[in-house]
């Protein structure tokens, strides 16, 4: 079990995240920028930082193994914010990662992320920041763990997911409460070290998939 | 004397780099969106090439041997166009330039772009921008130069910067001419590869500084 920093831990995967990680044993530091918003959640493994990612958040990382970053979440909170978080705030919590020696970093991606000029859609600008944020966890020499569900939903996890499917292909669907169970499966799971997930609902057991 | 791209030659420092270019001897491609931009511009070596960067852009780069990118020129276009053209569009004009074996790779960023974080302003998301894809240039393998100008002017050119300057002090400023000049002056020039230049009006003749 691994002392595991949720950077967006109030967030719609992040809170389900944070949940699943505390079940399983780990300890959790959740960094949120208010920490009302993670006053439902109530363990003695868990400790709370408050911090806006705009800022310096580095002080968060200390005594920490593993990183997940789900800060952002989503196409929809305008371009500026999609350079200053899901861009700059990943590059930033990378590079925090590596001055703290961090065992893996798991990213909370994209489906479409890898190919932004496929998708003829009105999130490209998102793709793109998501793009550029994996490109430097990829080359920054850390563990990583990157994840691209589809579609987001609220239905309930399933625990099954298919794996090789066309990574653009955007009508696929994955309910958030599995993209949190994957980030389960992955933290502090070597067999998850230095991999590309593509996450959407299908027939094979998601913990097979990665474990 | 080098087939050289301009990508965003119509641009207020794109136009004055051709036409530096061209009267240096080299023969040019200028890629832009509307050709009747240059229309004002007339030579014997320059070719227009009309393409929208948000589509591929490739075939402008047959036959050519050093590239400049000098399209977007400012943080005054929304953040959407921000992370399609000056992050996007650069990111891919890299790609590019290296399936097509370019020379040399010069890349108009700015000033503040090396350290974003450094810098309170609105400007922040563009620095963003240009932060990643000067990064993206760097790790690419090809022979980069990038100018980083302080707030550019439309005064006339002076061809006198100022070394050592602290890079983050905005209140610096050189005319767009000599940006076009240090362009002129970086093309086709090894001393220039794998450098990078902070660009501000000063006291030392530009053309020492870069050759």
């Amino acid at each position: 079990m691994s002392n595991v920093l949720v950077i967006g831990a109030s967030g719609q995967i992040g809170k389900q995240a944070t949940q699943k990680l505390l079940n399983a044993g780990h300890n959790v530091t959740a960094l949120l920028r208010n920490k009302d918003k993670i006053s439902d959640i109530t363990h003695s493994a868990l400790s709370v930082y408050e911090q806006d990612l705009e800022d310096d958040f580095s002080a968060a990382f200390e005594g920490c193994d593993s990183v997940v970053f789900c800060a952002g979440s989503g196409g929809n909170t305008g371009p500026e914010k999609t350079l200053l978080i899901d861009l700059w705030a990943a590059r930033n919590a990378v590079e925090y990662a590596r001055e703290a020696n961090i065992q893996q970093f798991v990213m909370v991606s994209s489906v479409g992320s890898d190919d932004p000029d496929a998708i003829d859609s009105p999130i490209k600008p998102y793709l793109v920041a998501k793009h550029m944020a994996d490109e430097h966890l990829r080359n920054s020499g850390l563990n990583y763990t990157i994840l691209r569900p589809g579609s987001l939903t609220d239905e309930p996890g399933t625990e099954y997911v298919q794996e090789l499917v066309p990574s653009n292909d955007e009508a696929r669907t994955i309910p958030r409460e599995d993209v949190a169970t994957a980030i389960m499966y992955s933290v502090d799971n070597p067999k998850a070290y230095n991999r590309i997930y593509g996450l959407f609902t299908g027939d094979q057991p998601l913990k097979a998939v990665i474990q």
